[in-house]
Order: structure tokens, then sequence, then C-alpha cells
């Protein structure tokens, strides 16, 4: 059981998901290789987004989790099999986005399957990642009228 | 440091909670020893449920948490002792049940305390699991006239 | 990588976690080293709380975290650097509070920047914590008139 490269890629994962939460698109690119794939499960859009490339995927989180969104991506339970050096992962989530001036939360789950490449420069890097939802749903923030947000960046 | 076994013993666990959220309940029984105990603390039936042994658990799984459910078992923070062939965890729980057909939601959190055993395969396995609520309410989805499901399976 | 020190830092999280979930001060206090300090950014207050020293984290948990609020702190996704005996991470968190008496519940999410240091006796404990707020609302449980707690402690 080669435990570095699970510690590693799992440090890789837990970076990916901060840079989603905070939006830091420039340390988020580090995390894919160039060709990397995104297939994410988007039933609110009615289909699979499917994106080819780092600069595809960097380019639309840029554009569609901007500071007008709040994310939290609670992932964990990785199950992941390294062969040398490539490795694939499953991995559990639960994430919520809410969009304060559409008055809108989304909250779902989901289970990620990823696929992870080491480099020449010996860095763990997402290849392909992907994830199918058990559910999702949408709700209203009017129908909470008493909420508050104390803080949001 | 049994290093290995920790791994092996957070993958089980993470496969076990997998298995629960996707029901697939025969990949879920080779998670458990034959002789395993489940208790799980379950106020709203007014009693810790008692399972004994393995067809007993997923009988019940199987019953109890069936295609008309929705369920995410958000599970970490490990605390895992390992002395030879046996170990203990402690995990923390958040879980949500949501039941679409009678508009209602189930929110908890808990701690489990789990038993493992290595068998003869070379295996871990689930000899014991059980958990203890810090809370757990019931709303109606009523309360939020607006909220719809975009999907789930 | 100290694989070893990588386990007990986590396990020192998770012990955290534990106790303030389940209110166990006494256990808690081990936790830290005794001139711990840390920072809460805590927004309903309108500040960042500091606490200076093992004995005024504990005294202030004891007295804002009483039998009265209901905490859930789901946290993950570390980045552990260790350097010799003393180590940094990062951590996601989501946390919920839920105060039945006042009818609030407050819920957010966070990433907690902690440092650690490895003592005389070998333990691993926390000499600084924080975190730093990506979202928290408030909302009155008066909106969701169904909510019914069927356990807490």
């Amino acid at each position: 059981m080669d435990l570095v490269a699970l510690e590693e890629i799992r440090r890789l994962k837990h970076r990916y998901l901060r840079c989603v939460d905070l939006k830091l698109w420039d340390e988020f690119a580090d995390v894919f290789t160039e060709e990397a794939v995104a297939e994410y499960d988007t039933p609110l859009l009615g289909k699979t987004l499917r994106l080819e490339g780092r600069d595809a995927i960097i380019g639309y989180m840029r554009a569609n989790l901007g500071p007008d969104k709040i994310s939290t991506h609670t992932a964990g339970c990785p199950e992941i099999d390294v062969d040398g050096e490539r490795a694939t992962g499953i991995w559990s989530l639960d994430d919520t986005i809410i969009i304060p001036e559409h008055r809108l939360l989304i909250r779902g789950a989901a289970f990620y399957h990823d696929a992870y490449r080491r480099g020449a420069d010996g860095q763990w890097r997402v290849e392909r990642t992907g994830h199918r939802r058990t559910y999702e749903y949408t709700v209203s923030l009017d129908d909470m009228p008493s909420l508050k947000f104390t803080t949001s960046q």
C-alpha cells in the first residue's frame, strides 16, 4: 500500500475543494493536468456539464462561481486505489450553493469519481473528475423570512 | 502505529457509508462479519434499534431505506485504535433522511462507536456498530413551499 | 513525509471537535498547550473572538456552549505540514449551532488555520487555532413551525 501517495492524493483533493469554496482560481488551476476533463452532474441545468481541459474548467468556475455566490463543498470518505503513477478515487460530497441576490439555496449530495496522475515533477494532479448526484433541491430563502446573513465573502 | 490497518479501516467505513446512501445492499453485506451487531439510536422510534447478525442488519436496511427515501450520511473525524486483529473506532455523523412522499425531512448528528475485526482472509469487517445522537429533529417540507427536487435516485 | 505525525495530528483535531460537540470540557483542555491562543471569526458578535491561554479557551466554551445549545462541527479536508516538533494545518468547517430556547439556528462555514506542537511527553497539542468564515447566517426556528426535536443532549 503506497501510504505516501494516499496522503498526497487526499491533500490534492482537499486543496481542490478549498480553492472552489474560497474562489482561488489561480491556485485551483494547478490542481489539474492540462488535459483534465470534468463532468459534473447538474440537474438544475438539465444535463451533465462536461468541461474539457484545464482552461475550460477554470474558466467555467471563474464565470459561474463568482463573488455573488456562496458555496460549501463538504467532501470526505475517500476510497482511493493507487497503481503506480495513476490512481482513482471515490469521494462523497454534500454541497450547498447560496445566491443571496436571487434568494436561492441549492442543496445536494453526490459521489465524485476521480482519476489522478503523477506528473514528471512528482506532483499528483486531477486528470478526470466528475460526480453523480444522489439528490438535489432548490429552495427560496423567502421561505425563511427571518434568515439574515451575518457575513459572507 | 499500524498505518496500513488505519487506512484499511477508514476505507471499510467509507464503503459502509457509500453503500447506505446508494442503497447497495449486496456490497453493504460484505462490510460486516456474520455475527455483527448494530445498535442505532433512533429517537423517532422511541428506542435504540438493535439488529443482531449481518442478515438482520441488511434486511432492516433493505426494508427501511428503500428508493422512496433519500439519505446522506456525512461521517468523518475517525479516532481509531488498532490492537492486532481487532480495532475500535469513533466517528462523527451528520445525517439527513428525506422522504418526499411524506414531505418529511429528518436531520441529526451522532457519534458512532464501532468495533472491527480482521478475518482469516485478511479483510477488516465491522463486528459492532452503533451510534448515540447529540440531537435529531423532524420538519415538514411543507414549511418550505418553494422547495423543488431537481433530481433524486 | 512523517506519516505517524499526520495521523496523530488528525486524531488530535478529531478529538478537539468531538469534545466541543459533546461538551467534554475536561478532555478538551488536554487538546491545548497551556499558552494556546484561539481566534474564532464570530460575525454574530461583530468581531474576532480572541482567547489567550488554555484556561481562557476552556472557560469560554464552558460558559458559552452549555447544555442549552446544540452544536455540530463537521470538519475535514486537512492540509497539514509537519516540520519536526511543529506543524500547521488548514481544515474546512461546516457548523450549526441551535439554541432551542431562543428558537435560533446559526449556520456557517469557515476554514481553520491551526498550529500544533509536540510536547516533551511526545503528545501533539494545539498551540494556535482560529478560523475565518466564508459565510454565516441566522434563522429563527419559527420559520419552520413543524420542526420538532426528537432528542437533544
